[in-house]
This record gives C-alpha cells, structure tokens and sequence, in this order.
C-alpha cells in the first residue's frame, strides 16, 4: 500500500481536475491510498459516492503569483504546507502538487528538509528520446551549481532511473556544447573529471543538445539554467512543429475520407510529442517524495504525475538517493 | 554586384556540393559574382560549360579533426585562408565555408581582426518561429560572456536582423528562466539594466526557452552555452519528432491513394521543421562577412547560405555593426 497527499487547490484547474486525477490513478493502481488536501467542500462535491478518499480541510491556496516569502510566511495553513505536514509527519508517503516551483522547493525544503550533502533539491522530469526516454536534470532550481552538485546530480538522476524505470545501471552523460575533452565551461570540465572517478554511477561522457534524444542516455546531467532551457525549447519546439503541421493538412484540403484514413496516426503522432504526456517533475535530494505537475495539467498528465510519486514512494527513493549520495 | 568567395573544400562533401550550390545562387541572384577557392581542377571538371566563375587554387584542406592550432599554423595554404585572404585584401566581400567551427572562429579573427571593441565574434543563426524566424545568438563562440558582452550581442543581432529582414526596429529579447525580474543568473540580470538603457535598441524583456518560437522576439540573446543547447535541442526535438512521425505513418497502414492524397502536407511539413532550411551562420563582429553552413549541407542549405552572406554584404553588415556597437 502506497500513501499520497494531493494539493488539490495548487494548479490552475483546482479541485476538479486533481480529484479526477486521483480517481483515475487509483483505477489504474488499487494499491493507491491517496488522501485529498483542500476545500473539503468543494472535493466532497466532485468524489463519487463509491470512492473512499481521507479528505482533509485546507482553505488557503498559494498562488502563482505569491511570492516564496509569502509562501513560507503568511501560507502556513495552504494547501501545499498541509500535504507537506502529513508527509513530514509520516501519514503519507509522497506528495504531488501543480502548484507554483518555486514555492514547491522553497516550502518542500522548510518543512522536509533535504538529504545530508544536498543543500538545495534538484528538479528532474523525463523527455522523450528515440525508443523511450530520457531524465534530465537540473531544470531550474540550482542555476550555478559547482562540480561536486553536479555529480550530486548525476547520482540523484540514477537513483531516480533505477526505480522508476528499474534500470540498474543507467548510462549518465553529462550536457555540454562538444564531445571532446576540453569543451564547455570549467565547472562540467571539472564535474567529468569527478563522474569518471566514481564507479557508482555508468558514466558515458559528454552529450550535446541533441544527442539528448538520440544519443542513448538515460540520465543527462546540466546545470538548471541550461536545463529549464534545454526543457523549454524542446517544449516551444514541439508546440512549433504541431502547429505547422495543423496548417500543413489544413492548406492540403484533404477529403473527409482521406482526413478519417490519416487520424490515427495523427492521433499517435501529437499524443508523443505532447509535452503533457511528460508533465512530472520530481523534487530530488528532499527527505520525502515531491513531484510536481504543470500548473495547466490535465487529468491525464497530473495521474501520471500521481503514478509517478507512488513509483518513487514504493521505491522509497529519497532512502536510495541519501545512501547513493554517502557512497564514498 | 556582390562578390564572394566559396571555400570549396570545408564540408563533407567538397567541390561537388560546394559548386553546385553557387550556381543555384548565382541562378537566384545574377548580380552576385562568385570565386570558388579549392582543388582547381576539381572545381573546373564541375562547373559547366557555360559559366564563368572565378577559380582559385588551394589544394589543401581543414579538416573536422584538425585542432585550431593546426588550422592557424600549419594550413596556411587551405582553401579557407585562401578565401579570407581575398576578402581581407577586398577582392571579395563575403566568405563562406562548410567548414569547421573553430577553425572559421579562429582563421576569421586572425586574417580579418574583429570590430572596435569585439574581442571574440558572436555566432548567429536563425531558427523558426511562429510566422517566420528569430536570430538567436550566441551559439558557442562566448560559453561565458560578461554583460557587456551580452548588449554587444543585442547590437549586432538587431544590426543582422535589420539588414537580413529588413526590420529597422528588432525586438530584442533575453533568454533566461523567467521572465520576471530577479531571475537567472547575474550577468543576465546586469545585461538586462544594459539593455534598457540602450535607446538604440528595443528592448523586450526576458524570455524562456519556449517563447523563443512564440514570443514574437526578432533576435533573442544568450550566452553560447545555452545557445548552443537550445540549437540543438531545437534541430534534436524536430529530428525525434520526424522520426515518430514516420513510424505513426508506416503503422497506420496507408493505402496507396491515402498516401497520395496527404504527401504534399507532409513535404510541406517537413521542409517547414527541416534544421537544414536554417544551416546558415554568421560570425558577427569580424571585420568582414563569414557565413557558415552545416558540415553535410546539401546544395540547398550551401545556396542558402550563399544568399545569406550576399545580403549581408550588400548591406555591409561589417559597417554598420561597428556602427551599432560605437553608438554611445
């Protein structure tokens, strides 16, 4: 049996969308005990009469636009912090928000606090790359970490690989702009040198942009500046591409037959290259399992966001990640 | 009547590629007057019999594998010397070369020498956006620039864009991992006062990766690090997706007249997310045009290039650079 708190209140769809993401995560996995965190009205309102949820009452929301000050300090009763006190408290297992980022780290590492040796969490998703995909991090909360965080990093992301996708060895590349030796700025020099040297980790060498998608890795290693752009323009790409695609057939005029023949593999087409499909994003080097979904997810991306906690929390991977980190 | 000269010999497939690409864009644009600079016998056994170009022997060649050491020391004789020899003796009035990065970064600066007040050159590419394109800059040449160097950047990407895109007023805009102020890195936050200040720019804010392709910006700026990521993580996504796309296609079973029916939108979908369309870059700061294509250009992305390089020496970008950058 796994336990998680869903912050109900935290994306831009509320209490609807999270309570049928919920539902649906449990159809899928039966194991799942999910508690609701929020408006107790407003979800005892969207549970179906045959669904036994632990409701449990939050009234305040931290909003996309609170400030991390505000989200600490004047929040305490939102939410997110109540979900994060039954984590830290041991009544569940793992949380999942789409709330705001920087107010997921910031109150994720007051109130769980952060494994010995991580001063600051790292965020993780995966994207998707020829036959599968690929975990990236960091995406935006260590913006100039130094070496030794990004060996952090490249631990923490084969911890995450070997229980979510139960690859023991995952091959780790670290992002650069040139395979060679040499390229790229002093600190990813200095982090392969440290990556080289430990035999914990399958430590494949320099990757660049590209190669993210074909290259092999199962983990690539970035600093969180290059990474959220990295994520972003994959992103902005994708959302490019399927709009010229639409105005592609929409100037081809296609007959109804001819439209009706083609959707499937449309239909297959836009469902891999919707960001959506990758919307989960772990908080990793936190002493508790936090993923976050898009603020704008659906209920198709926030279960799997959902799914994905349980994977981590069954995994116990905040457990598997502090012993990785103390490898000497 | 521009002239430019072509060093044959820089990409992965030499002469033959290289001159057939001149005759497209002399068949394009019949004011330009082309040297190609190469093996000459080779060069002359493909040019028909029709055209006069201008042949310059150089037998030697810059190879992938040479180091920039190399390049500047022991291949003087290479046709990429040879090219930007003529253009700094004023024979021509733009280069370009399918060769190797580096070589071109540091063959150019050490024949040409760089505008007042440039000590590296930016590399600038255009890639799609919605409704057309954006330059981004730099893609690699500064993996660590100041400030100063970032505004530098926003200068001469507007010089390139009103020159290229005949926009006298640019939108400028700032990659970062926010757009709210007091986001990012330093350097990013310092250039962006910079940038504010500067009437002579339009300054539009910071961006994040995914806007690149939907933000409206004419020239996005950015530290080559992050610029080189964001290139190829744009061509890696559009090559991923043309994959999937390929295998949702081949699943789904067409029939024949199906197929039919839908292959102009897919053409006009593929040249549309073809990274190849875009292969042309341009080395800002030097005092003269440079313009690089892909290693395995084709004759199409080579031309592109070629045209490239003809506008901006028509417009003397040089010139107007250093005017943009000695503007107080």
């Amino acid at each position: 049996m796994v336990k998680l708190a869903i912050d109900t209140m935290g994306g831009d769809f509320g209490v609807p969308v999270a309570v049928d993401a919920a539902l649906a995560a449990t159809k899928t996995n039966p194991l799942l005990e999910i508690s609701l965190v929020g408006d107790a009205d407003a979800i005892a309102a969207r549970v179906p009469a045959d669904h036994a949820f632990t409701i449990v009452d939050a009234q305040e929301v931290i909003e996309m636009t609170d400030s991390v000050a505000d989200a600490l300090r004047r929040k305490r009763g939102s939410s997110l912090h109540v979900a994060l006190q039954l984590l830290r408290d041991g009544t569940v297992d793992g949380v999942v928000s789409a709330g705001n980022t920087a107010a997921l780290l910031a109150v994720g590492r007051q109130l769980l606090g952060t494994v010995e040796g991580v001063s600051r969490p790292a965020i993780c998703s995966k994207i998707p790359a020829r036959g599968g995909h690929v975990w990236l991090l960091d995406l935006g909360a260590n913006i100039s970490p130094d070496a030794h965080t990004l060996h952090h990093f490249a631990r923490m992301g084969s911890a995450l690989a070997a229980i979510a996708d139960n690859n023991t060895a995952p091959d780790v590349a670290l992002l650069n702009i040139g395979t060679e030796d040499g390229k790229g700025v002093e600190v990813v020099q200095e982090a392969a040198t440290l990556l080289r040297a430990d035999s914990s980790i399958t430590f494949t060498g320099f990757i660049e942009g590209d190669q993210i998608f074909t290259g092999g890795a199962d983990v690539v290693v970035c600093d969180g500046f290059s990474g959220n752009i990295a994520l972003k323009v994959c992103e902005g790409t994708a959302g490019l591409i399927g709009e010229i695609f639409e105005t592609s057939l929409s100037d081809a005029n296609m007959s109804d037959e001819v439209l009706a023949a083609v959707t499937p593999a449309f239909k297959s087409f836009f469902a891999a290259i919707n960001p959506h499909s990758y919307a989960g994003a772990s908080f990793l080097g936190l002493n508790g399992v936090l993923v976050k979904t898009h603020g704008n997810s659906g209920v198709g991306s926030f279960s799997r966001a959902i799914e994905l906690a349980a994977v981590e929390a069954a995994g116990e991977l905040p457990l598997k990640l502090a012993r990785q980190l103390a490898a000497s």
